[in-house]
């Protein structure tokens, strides 16, 4: 089960002299990191990197089982991972749907036509159960019930494809019948059973462009070069994703090209989007050869052929968490070696922006400073962090290290001098020098940081 | 099949002049509306009503089938229909998030541990065929092989209290032990079989709130206030949103007390959210009764008790479309009875603010000037319809009618006076006023207009 595999790894945290092993990027220096670790030191930079998400509330405590993710099963998220994933999925639709004005949004159901499904179904097992129980029913008569308990069951789907093929038709109204034209969805999908039992959810993204027949390759081409550029966008190491076509062998059989756009995760590459160039077939058995009504207004009439983009957002979370975490060595005045661990997630993505934390003053009127100033950033649709609700004592030292791990792009501290003159201190999670400014600037200085990121 | 129900319900289109029998609000109005038809006239208000639906957009033309709505079952959107549930889930998630600094977002599974699900699973049903089809195998041993497919199977979930009541433990951390705070979710839910084999699938919203055991109920009263406030904020006609305690006889298991807030359809009350008082059996269940890790500094220790809040977002949006529908009847200069049926959603909610045709002039300058403003309105996040792709001639009439069936805000008309002078001619949907202003403004226009109807 899921939730309880491995509460135990985490009991086991490393200490930090021994991460001090792996140098600058993780990302960057996966084959290093794990040739330079000798066995006897048992460093798992996975596991370190997968219990820092745990402690940072980016992934429930209970997934930490490296083994899981190696095989690609989506998890849990905390309150920062569940922001992450929100902000990327924001992100993907406003690059699909604003890219082109004729991407238009849809919301579909697991259908019967799902035939990519390979018939998975929800099953009440109660109802299984009651079947299975009665001792007076034949075999023959058991089995039978079972097939017909299935056949009358919900189906849930793989993916997004079929619902979308199924609105091409209402749709071609709307475009006025002229290609070429999209439809993007997001939405929960299923994997078939690995026989874990562990669940199977996952979180896709779906295009589904339909063209006419001589443009499909080049438009192919567009759509793998604008989502690997988008890929790449938020990435510390843009080099980690990467895109190839799929090989003749493993191309699905509607299809006559596919490429992969992957990510080299510490344990090898794994796809994050796929994109199909899938012909016409698919769209005819759907709207069971209705020639007819597919056609398009395109030069001649022809019925168009789809190009299919389907990611994994799930796995997305987990590979620009991984491309971001930077492990920094510093050697300070005192020539101590300083370390920290720093979450470099794009400004964009990063779930919380800042961070409002007390400094020294009187209490009371500081909290209210704060909160003052927390209401006008959620105005603002800035995510912050009420810091100032943490009553534990901690050092500046140890604040700032928990602020770079959870990925904070800026941390203000609020103190007597805020109180007197206004001023408060921002520092900042990428270049670590701290500021001082006036209150009323702080939302503004935020808000242009992360659209001056947004637009490079 | 949910897309092959009732195609030919559509085929039967209502003339006008039928139509015309109700007036003012379809919400308003439900009794006169069906007692004021005598049966000869084969008046279905609820048909006309999805077959509008279905013509503009918000639901696939499959849909209309008044008897599956009945039920309470979800069904796919068009294009209109998935950003109108786009944004009420997202002003739900601002009023939940936002309302109190202690709401966190999160994102968790289907588990094991989810006992209420009544144990919905996920099956292939090419591996039970394969089971039920080997022939050597005798009663007993293909009972046992069907149980054990049936425990290996990965759980799907009937609402995410689960999940949030898992994420309990690890969220003390965050808000250092201190009560009350609440975690929310949105996502895919499942609803047992009714035997149709249609699609169960429902969005759910879940806010899940921990506070002091003496201080549920009052919890309870308080966020049924802000629940009720926010479904009646967007509403055109308030009062068919209603409260009602649940019934003592209908609580659930562990709930001490439980509200409704429920709409009135045309074919009865349905609820669209409701709330639990619900102690905390279920958490200590789940934690297995580990009392020290499950209490809060709140003056004593205690373990918390728990308010849930669980809203059907699918029931929301059909609540909204029912609740804008409007039937105006005006007599023109000419004493000619002229009709309009308007979706007056709010500004907020409404899918499309504004739509951007064309007028009489050089059409390619023209569509160069749409396209330049279609950009501006989507980077300004404000969505746009590009009604000049259409080319099809249609009279001022009939685009104003498609509109307001649309419930588009407002309609900007480009034309040769905007090539000589800038200004543009803009339609509003709620005044059918038309202003000329310059090209410059429009979207600042709109944008206040949209800023001030969240802010009433």
């Amino acid at each position: 089960m899921l939730t309880h595999c491995v509460r135990d790894v985490l009991s086991g945290r490393l200490s930090k002299s021994k991460t001090s092993q792996c140098c600058m990027t993780l990302a960057l220096q996966h084959t290093r990191r794990y040739s330079s670790t000798s066995p006897s030191e048992d460093l798992d930079p996975l596991r370190t990197f997968l219990e820092l998400c745990a402690n940072r509330y980016y992934i429930s405590p209970g997934q930490t089982n490296t083994e899981l993710f190696q095989r690609g099963r989506s998890c849990s998220y905390g309150p920062l991972g569940m922001e992450l994933k929100r902000n990327l999925l924001e992100q993907w639709w406003r690059s699909v749907t604003r890219s082109k004005s004729q991407v238009f949004g849809i919301n579909t159901l697991s259908s019967r036509k799902d035939t990519a499904t390979g018939g998975l179904r929800i099953v009440e097992s109660e109802h299984v159960k009651q079947i299975l129980e009665q001792q007076e029913l034949s075999r023959e008569q058991l089995v039978q019930k079972v097939q017909m308990l299935l056949q009358r069951s919900p189906p849930v789907r793989t993916d997004l494809l079929q619902g979308a093929l199924e609105e091409f038709v209402p749709s071609l109204e709307l475009v006025n019948r002229k290609l070429p034209f999209g439809l993007a969805e997001t939405g929960l999908c299923f994997q078939p059973s690995d026989g874990s039992g562990c669940s199977a959810e996952v979180t896709q993204t779906s295009l589904v462009w339909f063209c006419s027949p001589r443009t499909s390759s080049q438009w192919l081409d567009h759509w793998t070069r604008q989502r690997l550029k988008w890929w790449r966008k938020f990435a510390l190491s843009p080099s980690d994703f990467s895109s190839s076509d799929v090989p003749e062998e493993e191309l699905e059989e509607a299809a006559s090209r596919g490429v992969r756009i992957v990510y080299s995760f510490p344990w090898g590459q794994e796809p994050l989007e796929t994109l199909w160039s899938r012909g016409n077939t698919e769209l005819l058995h759907t709207h069971e050869g209705a020639h007819s009504t597919l056609q398009c207004r395109n030069g001649r009439k022809t019925v168009p052929h789809v190009v299919s983009l389907t990611g994994n957002m799930d796995r997305g979370v987990m590979a620009f968490l991984s491309n971001s975490l930077l492990l920094l060595k510093n050697v300070d005045g005192k020539q101590k070696l300083q370390q920290r661990q720093v979450l470099k997630l794009h400004p964009v993505l990063a779930p919380v922006k800042v961070a409002l934390d007390l400094g020294r003053g009187a209490t009371m009127e500081l909290r209210q400073v704060c909160e003052g100033l927390l209401q006008e950033f959620m105005e603002a649709e800035i995510s912050a962090w009420p810091g100032y609700l943490d009553t534990q004592s901690t050092s500046m030292e140890q604040l700032t290290a928990k602020y770079d791990e959870m990925g904070v792009l800026f941390t203000a501290m609020i103190s007597e001098n805020t109180l007197e003159s206004g001023l408060l201190q921002v520092r900042s999670r990428d270049t670590t020098i701290k500021e001082t400014m006036h209150i009323s600037e702080i939302k503004n200085f935020v808000s242009r940081y992360i659209s001056a990121a947004d637009n490079v």
